[in-house]
C-alpha cells in the first residue's frame, strides 16, 4: 500500500492535537496584565508539549521520507502512536493547571514514555517490513537516542515523587536532545535537495 | 472524477472526530491520582470509540486503494458515512459519563449500526460504479464480516435493555473482529509493496 | 499557481467547520431517553447545516476539477467564502437552541445568502481567469440554480418575520435543489472515469 | 527533503487555528437581535484575525510555490511560525471580550510582531537554503513590506498605552498593506497559468 494517506491522516491528527491544546489557555475576564500571570504555568506546559508534538511530527516526517510502502500492521502501529499523542493535551492541561505537582508531572512522564514506546514499535514494524538492508534500517541504526529517552522518562516518573521540578527539567532535557531532526535520515536522503 | 479530494476530506473529518473526543476528558481541578478515578469510564469509552474510528479510517483507506474513480452518488454516500461518524463523539461522551447504563449504551449501538449501514451503502455504490468484475468487487466478496456486524449491533441494542454490560462486550467483540484490516483487499493489491 | 493547496486548505477548513458543529450537541447529564428530547431542534439544525456544508464542499470539489490554475484574486475570493462558511456553526447553534424563532432563522438565512453571494463571486473570478471558452465557463453556463437560490434565501429572510417555519421550509427546499451535485460539470469531465 | 508534508501540516494547523477562533462567538441564550450586540467587538476582532491568518496562509502558499526543497532547520523555522500563529486565537478573544483596551491590544500587537519576526526567520532560512541566485531570493528581494510591518507593529504596541484605538487602526492598516498577495512571487512564477 502507498504511504500517502497514512502521512495525510497523521498530519491531520497531529495538527489538531497541537492546536486544541491552546484552548486550555482560557481567556481571562480581566484586561490587566496581571490577569495573565495565573496563565503562565499553563503557557509553559503548552510550550513544552507543542515542542514535543513538533518533534514527533518532525521525526515522523523524516522517517516516512525513506518509507517505500506500508501494510496493515504498520497502519495499526501508527494509530497506536496517534492514540498516545492524543492524550498529551489532557496531561498538559492537568500539569499546567496544578503548577507541576507530583501526580500530574508523573502522568505527563507516563504519557511521554508510552509515546516513545509506541514510536519505537512503529519504527520496528517499518524496519521489519523494509528489511535490514533498507535505507530506513541503516538510517535508524541502533536508535540510541530512543533508548536514552526511555530511560530518562522512567527516571522522571520516579523523580516526580521526590522533586517534580527535577522531572520537569528532564522533560526539557529530552526535548533538547530531540529538537535536532534525525540527521541520520537527512544525510542519507541527500543534501537537502531530495 | 478523481478520488484524491474525497480521500483528503474524509481524512480531515475523521482526524477531527477522533481528536475532539479527547476534549470530553475534562481536566480535574485536583492534582491527586484519585481525581482521575471518575474519568476512568470516560477514558474507556474514548478508547473504544478511538478504535472504532481507526477501524473505519483503516477500512476506508484500504477500500479507496482499489477505487479508480468516483461520481456524485459516491460523494454523497461518503458524506452520509461521515455524518454518522460525526455522532460518535456525542454518544461516546453520553455513554462514558453515565457509566454504561441502558439508554446511552443502546444509542451508542444505534449509531454504530447506522455507521455500518452507511459503510455498506458506500461499498455498494462503489461496486456498482466499478462493475462486478473489478478488483474492488472481488476484494469485497460476500462481505460476511459486514453482515455479522449488523446482526451483532442489533443484538447489542436489544441486550442494553436487559444487561448493558453484555452490549458493551458485544461492541468490544465487533471491534476485535474488524481490528485486522481487510486482508482481502491487501492481498489483491500486492504483497504490501503497492 | 497550482490549485493543490487551495483545495487542501479549503478541505481542511470545511472539514473542521462541519465537525465542530457537533460540539453544540451538549451531552446531557441524565441517562434517560427523555434527556435527548431538548436536543432534537439542535440536532435538526445540525443536520441541515451539515447538508449545506456538504453541498458547498461537493460543488467546490466539482468546480475545482475543471480549474486549471489559480491567482491571488481567486485565493481571496476563496478565503471570503471560507469566512462566511465559518459563521454557519454560530447561526446553526443560535437557531437550534432558540427553536427556530424569527431572528435566529433570519440570521441563518442571511449567512446562507452571503455564502451564496461569496460562491458566486468565486465562480465569476474563476471564469474570468479561465476565459469564456473554457470548460469551466461552459460547465457553469447561466448558473440559474445559483440565481434561484439567492431569491429563495432573500424570501426566507423576509418570511422569518411573518412565519419562521416557512423560512425553515425554504432552507430545506434550497438544500434539495442543490443536493444533486453539479451534473453540468460532471458530464463535461467524462463518464465518471476522469 | 520534499516540501509536500510541510505544506500539508501547515495547511492543517492554520486551517484549525482560523476555525477554532469562531468558537469564541458564544451563542447567546436570547433570540432577539439585541442579544447579538455584545458579540460585535468579538466579531470584529475575529474578522481581523481571520484576515491576518488568511494573509499568512496566502503568503506562505505563494512562497512555498517557488521552494524546491526543505531541510531540518526550515522545518523548525516553520514550526516556530506555527507556534506564534497558534497564539492568535487567545489574544483575539482577549482583545474582543475586553473591547479593545490597552493591555489586550498591546498583547495582540506583540503576538503579531512575533509572527512577523518568525515569518522573516522562515524566509531567511529558505533563502539561505536555496542560495542568493534562486527564484525565491529574487522574488523576496529587499522585503520592504516585511520591515515596514515590524515598525508598524512596534508603534502599535507603544500606542496602545496612549490610545488603543490608534493601535487597532494600525493593525487594520498593516492588514490592508498585505492583503494583496505577494505580486513579486506571482509575477516570477508565470502569468497565473503555472
Amino acid at each position: 500500500m502507498k504511504k500517502g494517506r497514512l502521512e495525510a491522516f497523521s498530519d491531520g491528527v497531529i495538527a489538531i492535537i497541537i492546536t486544541i491544546m491552546v484552548l486550555e489557555l482560557k481567556i481571562p475576564h480581566d484586561d490587566t496584565v496581571t490577569a495573565l500571570v495565573p496563565l503562565f504555568p499553563i503557557f509553559i506546559s503548552y510550550l513544552l508539549s507543542f515542542i514535543y508534538l513538533a518533534i514527533y511530527w518532525n521525526n515522523h516526517h523524516h522517517m516516512l521520507q525513506v518509507v517505500e510502502s506500508v501494510n496493515g500492521t504498520i497502519l495499526w502501529a501508527n494509530i497506536n502512536l496517534l492514540f498516545w499523542l492524543s492524550l498529551i493535551p489532557f496531561v498538559t492541561g492537568w500539569m499546567g493547571e496544578n503548577h507541576f505537582t507530583t501526580w500530574p508531572v508523573a502522568f505527563y512522564g507516563f504519557v511521554l514514555f508510552m509515546n516513545a514506546v509506541s514510536y519505537t514499535i512503529l519504527v520496528r514494524t517499518l524496519v521489519k517490513h523494509h528489511g535490514n538492508n533498507s535505507i530506513l534500517s541503516k538510517a535508524i541504526g541502533k536508535d540510541s537516542k530512543g533508548k536514552v529517552s526511555l530511560v530518562l522518562y522512567f527516571t522522571a516518573i520516579i523523580m516526580a515523587f521526590i522533586n517534580a521540578w527535577v522531572s520537569f527539567g528532564i522533560y526539557i532535557l529530552v526535548a533538547i536532545i530531540w529538537i535536532v531532526p534525525d540527521k541520520r535520515i537527512e544525510k542519507r536522503i541527500g543534501q537537502g535537495d531530495m
